[in-house]
């Protein structure tokens, strides 16, 4: 893309009313624009990201064998009656209006309910179990506070998971591989090594249940890990039995500021007792469902790696979800001979003519280019660059020239290399 | 695909709180489940139509030069007090909500005042325009009544495109690309013969409009068409005036039921004087922005579709929007070798080692199957297939083989063919 038909700009300073980091740099850089407190639009940078965290967590979904479609966003009273979750005194997140003839439909904050009275209608025998969907969403929650940006929004688009098995071993594997498939999507975005699979309270339902949290400065949590054993306790239910069980010495944990990036639910047979979710056995007799519910926040996995991935002057994408992989920024010389020599150049590399695959390792064929083709002076551009935060910097200028070619910087390190033509 | 994996089935019945044909047959092969009149969730089949329309549409909304973005939901009392269109007694379609400290809330109907306030961030100079954004956002319209299933919805995906322009040349240079990008998105998606520009009042603003109105029985409009000349008029304009204008006799025109299914609204500096969105000319003075707004319904648009594409069997989807090119159904037969020499076929089938772009017109070779192999009666097989409405249906089944091979069966057409391996 053309840096000058891109219609965001960058600004020189923080907006006033965020607190966030991630929020602070992600409007000044462009990416989101706030229409109030904990919700954001996604302009074309932002959307860019936010489509490519989606798309690799749509992969490893797939890969586990969920089916996606799209649930409504609005909500009618009597499905979540059934589970007494329509009260405003048990779930205080709801955002609830009015249809014309006063009946009271309600946004949705979840969907498991939702979920549950949709597939009773195609889920009836053993037969057409299992069956695992999933979503990508836009959540409502009516949120008290909405101060970490993008990180816990009004608004936020979450990857929410359903399976639906037909025993307690068809559950549980597909319940050990949604793990993995979690390890492999934190992984790709660029979180893996700091993302730990954590032991938590599990609520009315069952002893425990599994966090994944994320080491994060801006984080809401403390867990306690034992980095040796990549073991992650919530601080909720650090109790001697819990240590015993796993196997861990108390002396041996860190205490350390987290954010919940992804929660997995356990329910076993609770739902579908609740919700009447049944199947037809082999042997003709009505059997309840084996029933789990699987969230990734894909607009808090965003701000989390703003979070994390950003320095002083800005982002530093991982290449996974970057907006482009290359931001190519050319010289402005007032020889026009040079100048010439500059745009003809920075032609071949926008067009791949000269590829940069065999110069940047682990470059992909398919990469994408901002070219920052603007008649403007080139600290001005090279600061835009730092803030957008490319994973790779290709300057073509009259001194990468003279020094005998581009100049490739890699955005995260700073490390620079010269490259002849 | 594989349809045993496939979680959705089709019923036997059509739902029987569905008037709309579309709703009607959509849930009954299980492309859609209701949440409530006029809500909708997609599932795996109606989702993949749904996202090719979107592909289709995004792909000629960046070959205009519109670059996407995502705006929110939630909106603000103070976006929409500008315009006058916060009130209920003017737009009377509004679902709203209140924040935990009682602050009003709206959930978006339309993006026009959103979308200036936050271009208005961005656009400041000359040098800025023009700027053309688009997104594909989940509307939310408290409609009255909701009888034409995805044709009119309280909850729906719209393409919505907005145009900011330096000048009027550019304003409608970009209005005249963007009618001819509409006309290719209608013809590409099989509408395109039956969808018709249509002169419409311009309401508050300009003395006309467009409208986009594809013929169809379920419409709720009615149209005067030239066919000849292919001019067509909306009932509201239909003046001795505006026929001499067109230059259309009025006995040549033909009253014809249609549903709007594309709307263009050329704002001029109407929209920017209201909301004083302005930007600093060459000479370093304030001129407004010339704004349009570009709508297209993409629920309701695969609903006429659904319309327009069935018959008493199902649906028939067109090649490009069709959920699966082929739907692939094997037989199931006594003779054990057969049944071999069939799952082989099928296996070859599917993998695409037997490639059937060589035998099918018009099939491109990123093609996608659905596999029918379920150890069920053909019967019900092919009562199925016919029902999702797959463009191409193949046969292997023992009297294909007889035959001499595999059937090929054209579900627009019901043609036939056998062709051999």
């Amino acid at each position: 893309m053309l840096y000058s038909k891109l219609f965001t700009k960058t600004s020189r300073d923080f907006p006033a009313d965020e607190t966030s980091k991630n929020a602070q740099l992600l409007i000044k850089a462009g990416f989101i624009h706030k229409t109030m407190a904990g919700v954001y639009a996604y302009l074309p940078l932002g959307l860019r990201v936010l489509e490519k965290i989606k798309q690799i967590t749509r992969e490893e979904m797939n890969s586990v064998g969920g089916q996606e479609l799209i649930m409504s966003s609005l909500q009618k009273r009597e499905t979540w009656e059934i589970t007494n979750r329509w009260d405003d005194k048990i779930v205080d997140v709801w955002f609830k209006s009015k249809l014309k003839n006063n009946t009271e439909v309600g946004f949705g904050w979840s969907h498991e309910e939702a979920i549950i009275e949709m597939m009773k209608n195609h889920i009836t025998s053993y037969k057409d179990l299992p069956a695992n969907v999933y979503q990508f969403q836009t959540k409502m929650r009516n949120e008290l506070r909405a101060k970490s940006g993008i990180m816990r929004g009004r608004e936020f688009v979450m990857k929410d998971m359903y399976s639906c098995s037909i025993n307690e071993e068809q559950h549980e594997k597909f319940y050990q591989e949604t793990i993995l498939a979690y390890h492999r999507i934190f992984s790709r975005v660029g979180v893996g090594e700091i993302t730990y699979l954590t032991f938590a309270s599990g609520g009315a339902f069952t002893e425990f249940s599994h966090e994944f949290q994320t080491i994060c400065d801006a984080g809401e949590d403390y867990i306690y890990i034992d980095k040796a054993q990549k073991v992650a306790i919530n601080e909720e239910v650090l109790t001697d039995k819990v240590l015993d069980m796993l196997n861990v010495k108390r002396e041996n944990l860190e205490k350390i500021k987290t954010l919940e990036t992804g929660n997995i639910f356990n329910f076993g047979l609770i739902k579908s007792e609740q919700t009447d979710f049944k199947f037809t056995n082999k042997e003709g007799k009505e059997q309840l469902v084996w029933f789990g519910s699987y969230g990734i926040g894909m607009t808090r996995l965003m701000g989390v790696i703003a979070e994390i991935y950003s320095d002083e002057k800005g982002l530093k994408w991982p290449q996974s979800v970057a907006p482009f992989e290359i931001h190519l920024v050319s010289g402005v010389e007032k020889d026009e001979e040079i100048n010439q020599k500059i745009q003809d150049i920075c032609k071949q590399l926008y067009t791949k003519e000269i590829d940069l695959t065999t110069e940047i390792e682990g470059l992909n064929t398919d990469y994408e280019i901002l070219w920052d083709e603007r008649n403007t002076g080139l600290g001005s551009k090279l600061g835009d660059s730092e803030l957008i935060g490319c994973p790779w910097q290709i300057l073509v200028t009259k001194r990468s020239l003279e020094n005998g070619g581009i100049e490739i910087k890699n955005r995260a390190t700073g490390e620079t290399k010269v490259v002849g033509l």
